[in-house]
């Protein structure tokens, strides 16, 4: 039995679309998922020019979504504790992390372990057993992997098209944390600034306003909440953006501000959007993008509290299975979310749609078009 | 009667000595207080040299301590709540905050009040009382002031030697939290970071390390318990330096990190001295030193958090004043800091040798060579 | 002029209504309110029965609202520095701190302040200026009082409704910390215990329980958003209630436990609502009414956070009135918990209504019935 | 091979001395260790009672300490990451727990897993492979047990007379918080008092005063570094101790007070000990002894913050290593509080010194009195 998938051979080319053999012999602990939609994340567009170390030729897709195949021995509850069964509509994390090194174990930051893999961006499809990526009919998870069982509410398109964001989303927002009534800025209208648009408001922010572009995300800003938007194409300097941040949150600034833009220029410029001891929030700045001058002096004088955030663990990703399963709104908000559909073989069109942000979330459907 | 001070009139000039009148016919609430010992903050030399915006002219100096010489009406307690009296040995906050604006009431970040004043750096000395800076016989302290009366065992010495410095670094830890066990790398071996050192060392850090110099601050930091320095002069380049500092904390380097530099470099230099995870604190960036160059990637990748910390409250001045209180060691080890006197009349002279990093702590005994 | 008030002049006995003369030259600092809604806070009835030691004869009401009449030389600002001028609608902080004691200052817990006096329940009648309570006309509002002008869209009706309630709750809840998806539990359905539930939605709960009684405030908590009650009249053991709880929040229990009732009983039965290393806040036992038995085991063996939280700072009068004003659905709620409207010459069958749990929320109006 | 250890084979009864076989034929990640010293912990007496439930006969022993003598295949590091091999010097932590439960996984509060097992507790020694608790010559450690090499400078006496209680101290400590300059008060002379008071010192506390007894014990707390002790034999109720707190760490109070008693009424007693606004850790009721009466109002009117912290992590474990490798003063401390020493066959004669509280620590040398 084969499967086929999407393939990124060489950075800055043309995927590819392989057959790989299919092995469902599972050791304890595997599971087989056949995959029902691959979202298409902004770092995949990364990832396929060349901007992270990572090992070619692969099989992307790291925010996936299928149905249980077959279940290795041991392997029948999911990370929750449900009962896990062939059929079962799932997710599951990414990364699996070694839950022994320096950062797992004595400095309980589990998503710097120093053994962390990925799937769609850590393993070579070469090498046996070839499935550990997305943008494919199936994947074989690992061992250890946390598979969580979705419930019947949650469709795939609400999962998928809340993505791999609103995970990242959730655990950059508990640690720099929101409190009821603050006011909020989101620096971004992409995937994770929406989707950190929608924490901060179930967090209970009073205000929330979002910096970004183009028209057509700050509309879907203004459809997931945002009391008030600050368009690039308009407002073109940060001096005319920290204007009309003033005009809409007040004289001194936000208490609370989140990038999510990638582009270095928007974290010196995030920092002035703070109230004087307020906090920022360096969520966007998952790619290496380069230096960026600011001025520290701003850090001390403003008083600020300033956070990076790296990525999610699984307890985020059941934090947003809960948080679509408890809102009919959000659920409807990210399934509208899902506005490009492609065939594996359109893989790379699926891409190129996500770079030139025409796409709400793009999405491939591995078994569209197959008979 | 008149009063002697030594004023600064035009920046990067010549202090000039003169006299101002002095009345003692107080209103409620102020105090007079015959000025003993005036310690030379580096922020000084920033001032003198013109690198803030103050109205001259000033008499400087915001790290005095002295002696009750007249209580206006109702006054007739200390910040803490104990009797003053005349004759009684004090210092005194240098800044008075509203209590009503935006940041001192809605936000509590008094540091930040919109009206913030500071003896020794916001009063005009042509306009009447005249007398509202350290580097002087008298000065006359406005109602509301935060006078503190010194317990027997703390020295003019030890308190003008730990001097703003100390309560700065208290507020600065207090934000960024040093937890028992943690390794601790302070950047800067000036009196900020010396008493970020002394501050780390109490609240239970399992090493700190000073990077810095020159050799005889080094040499100072090793008196006040560091566990080890890396010496600018040896470990020239950022990547040397980063080498030595993990030499001595370990390979994923440092829990907390305490810049108290001034320079702006040395912040991002500072944010890889952190383990992934750490924490940083922007400490030394009081005076605006200007841009640098820094890759915001790095917050996100490692994980961090960054925070600045303005100033300090009153209730960090009455730390400091128990934390002398509580330790001959610290109280001997401040003290020994004031390595030059001068006269009210060398203030000038005072301020260079601080600028030229020759001095421990320099200070102004207002009332010696006078008889 | 006179001014008419409810006075009461001996515990456990009828109110009267006196009239005090009525001087209306001002200190600077000072206010005259006319007083158009004054709250009957369930702490109306402990005083009334005496369980609390302070000053008789005294003009009850904590918790009103009214319009300025005058202002004295200097007060021409809110507590959030908004203008203020004669016949704004406004309320008050109830309670005035010294801002100079061992807690105000030092250990910044104002709310237990050594000196603090509140409005309605400090100040003896007896004494010039007398008009020092809510049941009355007139106010005498001291210099230092915290005095927030409403905006328009806030009714009288809205924060007398929601009272002192809204603040305590919103200290508390701010103390204890609800998260974006806990589960909370509400013992209490009483006036604080349907802010705590307004509190603990905005911040974000998953699910909300209330357990209390009787059946009509059952039906309030339903309209405030509860996500399911449990009825003392039928679950009439803690053991039952153990078991609904559980039905509704998990086996394990809640994460947060909010307690609102004041009888002491309610603590270790709440321990228990608890999951383990779950939350609990003692808001409800403002009054002493006595011993409990129970196992302090339990806080161990849970690994819980039990914290109490003492009144509330101006800020949280603030925050309520912002937590109103940003949401027309709390600011009805909240205004349909006005069930019972009194006269002045009323006032003690108010107290008898809140006594007897008849009302949501009863009100004086002190000019209703005067021609 | 046999191994011979001591069995609490019914409660309340003398202990037997029995002999096992000892199995060294070991499964991935098992290890066996040659115990050379165990520590007799107070909850050893409370199980030889029968006052919590657990399986018999078991071996007891939970604070040992001892000598790799074999490693399963794949176990070479220890929980750090450290190289391990035979003839190592190592601790391991008394519990394991699952990884995957709700309070595991879900609720991040391991020390309270569903399925946490203990050696020295929770296995019944009838089933193979028997060797589950330190009262014995060899220990038989699970796949999943964290071990931890010790640093030459850690000697047996060191850690041992440590035992648990400084684990258990450092998370309560660390659970509450002692802040730099925090007057705390200690509840409880015994081994857990003491921790609590080394870990205090070392958090920066300004003053530990602990209240207890015997004599001997409070001899102990000084040389620990007690700034003063209140003798329950000379201070004999609830308010003389109050008053005799009061005169040591101010009228109000202190600001942490760290329960380490065991009894049930030390807890509302010491509810009066803390400052409002304080903090109170609940720490030695690690065994259900029974109901007390309180008054929940105190916590409300006192504003105060108690927790209850259960057992602790591995990570407690390896920062119990840490505390006393980075202080000779501090081994120094540790190794004198062992002050009696048996053999296997006395262990019934250990565990009657601690029951009668006449050892700093009782310990058992499992080799002694071997040939």
């Amino acid at each position: 039995m084969l499967a086929k998938a999407a393939v990124l051979s060489a950075f800055q080319s043309p995927l590819e679309i392989r057959e790989f053999p299919l092995n469902d012999d599972l050791a304890p602990g595997e599971a087989l998922a056949r995959v029902e939609m691959a979202g298409i994340c902004g770092t995949d567009v990364h990832l396929w020019k060349g901007e992270l170390p990572i090992p070619i030729p692969v099989i992307l897709g790291h925010e996936s979504a299928g149905r249980i195949a077959k279940l290795g021995p041991v392997l029948d509850r999911d990370w929750q504790g449900q009962p896990l069964a062939v059929g079962d509509r799932v997710v599951w994390a990414s990364s699996i992390v070694c839950g022994e090194c320096y950062y797992c174990r004595i400095k309980r930051t589990p998503t710097r372990c120093l053994k962390r893999k990925a799937y769609g961006i850590s393993y070579c499809c070469d090498e046996a057993p070839h499935l550990r990526g997305g943008y494919s009919q199936w994947i074989l998870l690992r061992a250890g992997s946390s598979i969580f069982r979705l419930p019947d509410e949650v469709s795939f398109e609400s999962i998928v098209g809340a993505g791999c964001a609103l995970n990242t989303a959730l655990q950059g927002v508990e640690r720099i944390g929101v409190e009821m009534g603050d006011t909020v800025v989101v620096q971004g209208a992409g995937p994770v600034g929406l989707a950190a648009l929608a924490v901060a408001r179930e967090s209970g922010a009073s205000r929330v306003i979002v910096v970004g572009g183009p028209a057509h995300r700050l509309r879907m800003a203004l459809e997931f909440g945002a009391d008030g938007v600050v368009d690039l194409a308009e407002h073109t300097t940060p001096a005319a953006r920290l204007s009309a941040v003033r005009a809409l949150v007040g004289e001194h600034g936000a208490d609370v501000v989140l990038e999510c833009v990638g582009h270095p220029s928007a974290v010196p410029e995030g920092f002035e959007l703070c109230r004087d001891g307020g906090k920022y929030l360096v969520l966007g700045q998952y790619a290496n993008a380069g230096n960026v001058e600011f001025n520290p002096h701003v850090i001390t004088r403003k008083h600020l509290t300033v956070m990076g955030s790296w990525a999610f663990e699984p307890r985020h990703v059941q934090g947003a299975i809960d948080f679509l399963a408890r809102s009919e709104k959000w659920r409807r908000l990210f399934e509208k979310q899902v506005t490009h559909r492609f065939t594996l073989d359109q893989a790379e069109l699926a891409l190129t749609t996500v770079r030139n942000l025409e796409a709400g979330k793009a999405v491939i459907l591995p078994w569209s078009g197959t008979i």
